[in-house]
């Protein structure tokens, strides 16, 4: 088991090497003719996906993990094929110029962008992640290891030999720059391949990317909740608040970037209060109310109408990530309050405020200590597709390295590049050579 | 025990929120009253000082232990002081925009650098560290807890005096913002504070860095090794060759940017390679020559005559950052060997290669994979101050987040913040509004 993990490991070790070398066309092609290939076998991939459907739903496996596993399901497939072109069209990300610097004459820095090496990526179901993740490490000459789960077995092995085959026929990319390791290999093995790994890449439930920390001295990328808030200020607009707030926990509420938590500013009316909760309400979402809110701000006739969807809030709710139709409601005094309940309970992804105050808005964007934070539009465009990435490997909520929506930027580490004509450093310091210090131009 | 490390990091983390609301004149001023007072108490410091010394000597602590404990030492309490100026003159690294960008009408995205929060700084010897840290941390808007090592434990008393002091009497800063711990709480405890605490910076030897790297689940930023390699290429100018391999292991052997193996290339002649080396030899450097170089290309006459500084190489003598006047020397067929060499053998921190030609140069630039990569100048011009960024928190071999000497730039990370007009994410897809993904100019 072991000798197989360190053997992957190494081969795409070996393999980056060469990756790295790849000219961004030829990186670009080679994303060119795995799109071409994977909508060529789509009928072939999606009947493979509907047997993986057909086992979750016989297994009675959670509805949001289901939902996830359906590649048939709206667009997935298309936006799939779409962010790979994107990807192939994005400037390239290598051996870009970031610094440029005169020490001294004829002794010139540069900061100069790198492949990070070799990514482990780890997955569940979303079996378009693989597609995804192959088209970011191509571009980015990362080889990378991906390991899904069981879950998605039959769609990962139709799309791995429909990749495989493309890569060796028709690209330069080396045969072991993109494993997609199918076979029930441990991930513990892989993971203890520090020599080799140089960035893991979780992308599952809470549980696996959990687990996967505290079982790796690789660094991990990624998020283990996605616990999003939404502020609605006393200046807000009421019809906005309404169409932000349903938007943000009904679109797709499997989702990291859906709202979990709803502040409500305890100046509104309750007029106001219950307009917004009606939205929620007419999706049949069910509330987790506040004692404060139930007992001081709602109508009796207003819970009375909707005890359906009303039920008293527990603490633990503002703690949760639903990803279901469920959402916690409280009221709050103010922005400042708004602000100390968010950096405390949520998980520092993406928080949303509603108002029409700018300086409230500005006091929120500041105080906000997440990856993602929003004035005045939905949660839900916390990814990278939205943001113009292409496609993305993960939401990080990590404060160092990559943060938020992970792309081609995020996969690049750089490099300092030091060119001189013989200098030594003995010959600086006090009362010698001073350096220069010059910004050059980048271009 | 514990709860004293948790207190710690709790106000730090308080701290930390209101430090990163001050403005850039607040937190240069603040350094610039610091280094006032440390220029002011530069005799009580070093009285300090001089007791540390004497209890290293008196204990018989390795020489190069000692020589970093040494505040007196040539210019390195004038560079100190010149760095803290140098930290606050820089510009303002927090609020920058690093990415704007419209996603649709009246919904911009803008990526803007923020403070990553809180930093614990552990260090061993180099109490100047105390005063770069500082400076950095204030000026970047991050918390920071310091945690010294006995060997440095009387100047860390008194420098630790006077920045509280003056935080506390002339500056802005809150005054937890910088806690200097010279107690002896565990070391432990704090790494385990992962809640508060975001990133750890060890300072100090190898056992300590790889010690803490194993036992906290905080990032840790720094490298353990400071293995750097010169490689000598057949078309390089002989006497640039001998400055730069004699600069680069003698300017200060017991630096991490100290080259400790020297790759000759095996088409140089004998008296080419004995010029090389008699370079060295002077300075009374110990060489661990290869088999092959010994047997090969070294004369009798200049083994003979050099017989007390030439021993032979063991296999581990190219894995041994020896930090002393030793250096492991073989012979490599081409620059191509060189960087396998290098890649499997180097830590990863900074090689250099010497030659004429620019083709090779540039196959040496792209083919190694550390955080430096010299062509023609020392390998000791890796270090923050050299490369202009005033003064660093430690070279980093890291290959995520920041890399090479981290000076500023690595200790902010950044958020993305997207302003709309009240978007939603159900209105856009296949079909509906398109993204517009249209840069904007960031100034």
């Amino acid at each position: 088991m072991t000798t197989t993990a360190e053997v992957i490991a190494q081969n795409a070790h070996i393999s980056s090497t060469v990756l790295k070398t790849l000219s961004n066309y030829e990186r670009s092609a080679a994303l060119q003719a795995i799109h071409d290939a994977i909508k060529q076998q789509k009928d072939q991939i999606l009947e493979a996906n509907k047997k993986d459907l057909d086992l979750a739903q016989q297994q009675k496996l959670d509805a949001p993990l289901i939902k996830r596993l359906d590649l048939s399901k709206s667009d997935k497939f298309d936006s799939m094929l779409e962010g790979i072109l994107e990807v192939a069209n994005l400037q390239d990300p290598i051996g870009k110029i970031t610094l440029a610097r005169e020490l001294d004459t004829d002794l010139n820095l540069y900061r100069v962008t790198c492949p990070v090496g070799v990514l482990l990526v780890i997955f569940e179901s979303r079996p378009e992640v693989i597609a995804n993740i192959t088209a970011l490490a191509i571009k980015s000459g990362n080889a990378a290891i991906l390991k899904g789960g069981k879950e998605s077995l039959e769609t990962f092995k139709v799309l791995a030999q429909v990749i495989n085959k493309v890569i060796l026929e028709k690209t330069k990319v080396p045969e072991n720059a993109v494993q997609l390791i199918s076979t029930r290999e441990e991930v513990g093995a892989l993971l203890s391949q520090d020599k080799y790994i140089d960035l893991v890449i979780p992308r599952g439930s809470n549980e696996l990317v959990r687990n996967i920390k505290s079982n790796t001295k690789i660094p991990v990328l990624g998020h283990a909740d996605g616990l999003c808030s939404v502020y609605v200020d006393d200046e807000a607009d009421l019809q906005m608040a309404q169409r932000l707030v349903v938007d943000a926990k009904t679109n797709y509420c499997a989702a990291c970037n859906a709202a979990e938590t709803l502040l409500l500013n305890d100046q509104l009316s309750t007029k106001d209060v219950e307009f917004v909760l009606q939205g929620l309400i007419n999706k049949e979402v069910t509330l987790h109310v506040s004692a404060e809110l139930l007992d001081k701000k709602l109508s009796k006739d207003f819970v009375a109408e909707n005890s359906k969807f009303i039920v008293p809030a527990t603490e633990e709710d503002f703690n949760t990530e639903f990803l279901s139709f469920d959402i916690a409601v409280r009221t709050i005094p103010d922005v400042q309050a708004a602000i100390s309940h968010i950096n405390l309970h949520s998980s520092k992804h993406t928080d949303l405020i509603v108002t029409g105050n700018e300086d409230k808005a500005n006091l929120f964007l500041n105080g906000i200590d997440s990856a993602g934070v929003y004035w005045n539009c939905s949660t839900r465009f916390a990814d990278g597709f939205r943001y113009g990435f292409g496609t993305e490997v993960g939401i990080s909520t990590n404060k160092i390295h990559a943060r938020g929506p992970v792309g081609l930027e995020g996969l690049v580490c750089y490099q300092y590049q030091l060119k001189g004509t013989g200098q030594v450093v003995e010959d600086y310091g006090n009362g010698k050579r001073a350096f220069i210090h010059k910004d050059l131009d980048i271009k």
